[in-house]
């Protein structure tokens, strides 16, 4: 980092909402600024109350808040931070949203639905937003849902370098569904790795038959690696693990960006011994509980990715080096 | 109702949201169309998803939804179902909300937060509804944070009509405010009793100090008529009360039209023998083990008033009978 | 078609835009309405010239014109024609647009690019737009790019009408790429048919090259249903079906929606015997050349689609059975 | 002030609109810029003309223009202004609006009447106006009435200053209705003060009856600081210092934040010799004539208040300080 | 008109503005629905106060309005009207403007003006419009200015009826500049009269130069009809019949559509005896000084084209035919 | 030039459009920035695709884009270059337009056209457009249509600087319409030479007629320069030219702005001898063949005063010098 590049902290405030205030401490850190404050608290009738600890005016405000359980009033929340700020006359105001949980609301697949993460772009807006920062979105469309500029990171190098210097002979890189496909051909790819789709049927929310025909697929492989953008409730991931596990893989590392593990999510992967290591970021908090339960848990920190975005997009660099375009994205 | 006034039950839509089913199942049996359903879920990952159970392709659609706790979750609900109804054509969306909590955020009162209540407004705005029933707004002024048109409809006929035929002599209505003062005034004026505000300074959210010279205003009353527009915690109003009754008061009546009874309002409420009975409506749901706890407790609804609105507007009539300006609200 | 149904023809007007009278013709006539007349000219200096044949003040608008080529010119013509019928004081402008070409430009798979789709969507907007209804979307997504209503409708039952009664036996139904394995699943469903799709990676805008393990995926089958949602120069369908008849397959139905034939595409179709067929629609006026150069070419008329949308929409009846949800988009 | 908070002259520029171009000498004097000019005429048919006389691309332009009578043209005229400054290629335009008279039309008090306060926000942000400082609002709900940021301020603490050092003895400040009082009881704070507010019911725009209680309130006090935001007709606050004085009251302050003095409010101020003195601001420009009928009047420049605020905002400071939140407006 | 075209008195509203209430009462009367009434007033502080008097819900509303002196307080009032319609929930409303004078300012002829006939129509759509009908506009360019729909009708059909059956031997038509050539050219067109510009240079908003070479063009000509948009000060008008005069012509009929006749108009045209009538229309109210002090005044009344052009749109009939395109504009 | 306006590279790109890149890099070369790349294709379904070739984050982005033909492909370009800056988080977004060719469209001069000058006017701001410069527009009141800041330049001072130090003895200027008269006056008036318009009548887009009158006018003068804003097809301006020779002109300059010189428009103009030489600028690109066709063809450069206009801009500088008001505009 050259002279040049650093920050002015006095034109700069990060603000931390209640979803994740260890990564936005972190991303501070790493930006050379202090951590503002943000007191949040809730009126007897249950509404929410937010105040700004720090003089926003003309000021680049970055407000952290990553759109985990309750995610209701996480984003409440963050649409107050921004009102806020924008009412306090800030300059530019930031939203960084390390997981966009909204992102699989992002097609009509039933009459009279919303599309929830059109939605959400459009009331980020409305309330005063001037940039969006995310990560590994569940689809590339749902960049076209913002009208405001949008930069969504990929931690894919981070997940990547994981695995240089490990003997991979004999694994292949596993998309759970076709979605998936794309960006795990990439991910593999940079490892000189073969990749194939399972092509997954989803049967509810939490439920998914995966199609027989990948047995002969994985044939002759013994070790695998499911890459995924997110893991929730772990159903889905577990169930294709077991499949693999019957066609003869012997080891299994999943991988994925958003560890959102809720439910049995951290039992359900326990189940399975042939998973034997589970890599993932901090886009969303990981509770000691699930860190407990998953001893073989390997969570690896986006805080650089996201300070180095704003660094550069605070001096007028480029930041397309932080997304591969195409295949950050399923 | 005259013949010309019967609405035509295939072009409207009643959708409920989850927050008040029992409303509005009372409102579309008045207006005499069914309930439409709206199914509501969460994805694994606590995003909330929503599905509207009727066509509504340009059709009137009235979405019923109080906005009680968890808040952010009912908003957000409410957001969903207008745009979906948006996104299906709908001709007209009208959110009927009852009790719009968020109006108590209505100003700046310390920098650098969001003025709530305009924020919402402009959210309803983003995500297509095209008009908003409400009732009794915390203040008159709120009503100018809507762009769309917006009807806020009073209540005070309703609970004034409890009291016709009483004997009323010796009784005072008692604002517990100064923010209260004029709304208890038009009220007490329908009565014909003389009213006072009580010069109450807010430590905190829910503890109150009350100005002592209330003591001589209320000298030679004995039964008072507390009347404010909600009930939350009771905080404030048991202690307004504990000072009636020190101040000679033998008897009180708590009249609100919001009850929304949180925390421990209804054991609050219990600790003053002299509170003889409370009446409010149901823009709020009201709990069995609130009604449990309270058997003084008169809950009047306001579905008629509700879905006598929707008629008339339906109709093309004029509904500023259903709202005396300026004194159905504080 | 119930008495209740029927149009009022002189609240509705049908314009063709200059890309494809023929269609406009045809759902004018099917609607029971007369077809009114635009005249296109050019200024000497290359602008379009627009003017609208019917009085369009209070009237339903419908504007019938699909985005081939030459594209923008096309584009060009319907945001005149929109805006000239909202200049005329029309109730409601509805775009109609068989073939939605910008549907292809909807992520940033390249750093400074547009998300075209998103920005047409809003261009029809500004134009003055108040509704949309298009055919088979590149994406679901794209839906979500619209701030109007939209109804993407679907010809895949129009397409599988072609195959009802005949003998399947020894048929596979193929995706050109993961992209399109989805749509081609449902319509593989619909035909009691098993499904693979190819792994195509795509080396330019008209070349590709197919994953050799397709090979092994087709083994035992005789016959293929190549289901894609475009064909434009044909360059990788034809690719595919080499590959396909290389691995045994010994007749090929082609089966797309959007027919756009540019360059070489009935050369490179001809080129290939054992493609016995190819079966597309009108969303594209398909030219005589064409027709000419492949004798094997069946075009099923989009026009009763369109028209039954239009007539519900009128109607206020609920067309979400024309287009099955999440699967008539790829 | 430091030497950082030094002004760059040839980034600013500060415009006078006619309604107070003294106030905006003031201002650019205290912020050491020079006072633009504007050259504002009428064409034949009574439109205004208005030409901004200095170059105002890139640049921050502040434009002082307080809402005194002729009111529709000083809105007209302001309107104008913002928008020739933004045809300029104004970077940002800020309108001063010391008095922002349309802030009493705050709500809907009588069916089918417009909350003018709204709209004038709305018509300055339309005009291109990106932020708005003004003085003393009549609600502090008015804030929410603007999307764009805006800074309320006080004149209380000049206010205050008057009084500091003289003997309070026996002094009680008056709020002469509910609605100031508040605001009354922050001023009397300050000055550590007793406080009380007249009960006053409005009959008409100019007359008021005020409650009998007052009398037993004010026993036991000689003189009373009346304290209001604005005198107009002085009507109202005239009835209630003879209603004072009957009650016992030798000796009576009237302090006010906007000095309007309409129609006869002289005379009628000099009509009650007990008014000794009265203090106001110059929000709104006093005549000559209102100065020559009353001798005791004292009048505060507000222009150090919003010079300091333009200063601070321009250097990015926090102005937080120069509104006590929630009690600088009633 | 036939029996379908009957409008339905229910369901529409006019409202008078105070600029013109008797062409608001002439154009209800021919529309056959009552004169709605409309409560103007002001505050003591100047602001105006204004109050619809008839129930808007739902309704289709006229709100008439020309932009006559006092221009400002007229647009102020006609925007609160607007305002207040829209927020009663109105269906529609139109703003019938017979003089929108703002429409001189169409262009930037000087740095950092306003082009406040733009400004004006965004004002009026920020307020709340729908749709705009006017007539005459300055020049043909400023039907672009507006986002909505908007109607300029023409009178030049009525004051062409005026010459009608008469003996125009010897009778030039003279625009009095080059901007009015064109529209002059159809109203002689209309007479198969000669029409002939003069070159007239403005002095100054009141004086102007006549480029000599008129003489020449007049030559052998007895009598002149000027044509004209407006008549305003009269000064340039006289200036330029005085110049006929010299030039040998020895009667002018004066013909405009907006009499605005402010200042000294009258005595001007007094003054020259060859004038020796003055055709207008009552776009703008005729002031009794005026027609007193012009005697050979002629003052048509445009309220049968708004009513017609009213009824028309209200049943969605074509009103091209009311205003000649391209020529009923300067 | 002083030391304080050199501009910094860094901060600005200046991208190319399709339609004229040797203008843009002139404008570059005379900025001392280096010309910026943007790559233009076309899918196979004719749709296209822009990528920009230097990183625009936080920068100031000039566009150049003239709009010739093909028009509408130029300007489908020009909003998607817009679209991608915007998106790559530009700082403001310039469209430099030389050309604005819908100009033309600038009122309705027919029912049911569009004002297209005023629909791309709002695409552009739809794309992202923050400000626009152009010259000579067709009609001044073209500037009015844009809502963002637009600088609307001359080349009248280039055209005028190729007539001094010419004997100019027996020279009139001749404006080809009524419409063109005010810029040719000016024109004429830098020259102190005589200025005639001539009435012409446009039979089409291709053909006119002209009044017999101006052989009167122009009788006693021996040499002609004819003075447009554009010369498309030429065969309005032969028209003319014929006539004036006829009229006894013996030497004819032709002047414009734009030279379009479109169909047979370079045949036309060599057909008439007396045209001794035709000025114009490079607004719009010059075809080899038009100049080879027309040797008497002057191209002068307009990048010196678009370039100085961008760095006064970017400096803050005043530019109203750069466009003399009301005179540089027909």
């Amino acid at each position: 980092m050259t002279q040049g590049s650093v920050l002015d902290p006095t034109d700069i405030r990060v603000f931390p909402g209640s979803s994740h205030p260890d990564l936005a401490a972190e991303i501070a850190q790493q930006l050379g600024v202090p951590l503002d404050t943000a007191e949040v608290s809730r009126f007897s009738n249950d509404c929410l109350y937010v105040q700004l600890g720090a003089t926003a005016r003309s000021r680049a405000v970055f407000i952290v808040q990553t759109l985990t359980p309750p995610v209701s009033d996480h984003l409440m929340e963050l649409l107050m931070m921004i009102d806020a700020a924008r009412g306090a006359a800030a300059r530019e105001v930031h939203a960084i949203i390390p997981y966009y949980s909204f992102a699989r609301s992002d097609k009509k697949d039933a009459p009279r639905i919303s599309i929830t993460a059109r939605l959400v772009a459009d009331l980020l807006q409305t309330a005063g937003a001037t940039h969006v920062m995310t990560m590994m979105l569940h689809s590339p469309q749902v960049h076209g849902f913002f009208s405001l500029p949008i930069d969504p990171l990929t931690a894919r190098g981070l997940l990547e370098s994981q695995f240089h210097g490990r003997d991979l002979d004999g694994t292949i890189v596993v998309a759970p569904d076709i979605g998936a496909a794309k960006s795990a051909a990439r991910f593999a790819g940079g490892l000189h790795l073969p990749t194939i789709a399972a092509d997954k049927e989803r049967l509810s929310d939490t439920e998914v038959r995966v199609n027989p025909l990948i047995r002969r697929q994985v044939e002759g492989y013994r070790r695998a690696i499911v890459y995924d953008d997110e893991i929730a409730t772990g159903g889905s991931i577990v169930t294709l693990c077991q499949f693999l596990v019957e066609a003869g893989i012997e080891q299994i590392s999943a991988v994925c960006t958003h560890g959102v593990f809720t439910g049995q999510a951290a039992e359900r992967l326990r189940s399975v011994p042939e998973i034997t290591e589970i890599i993932t970021t901090n886009t969303v908090p990981i509770s000691d509980e699930t860190r407990a339960l998953l001893p073989n848990l390997t969570v690896l920190s986006v805080a650089s990715i996201f300070s180095e975005a704003i660094r550069r997009n605070y001096n007028r660099e480029s930041i397309s080096s932080l997304f591969v375009f195409g295949d950050d994205e399923k």
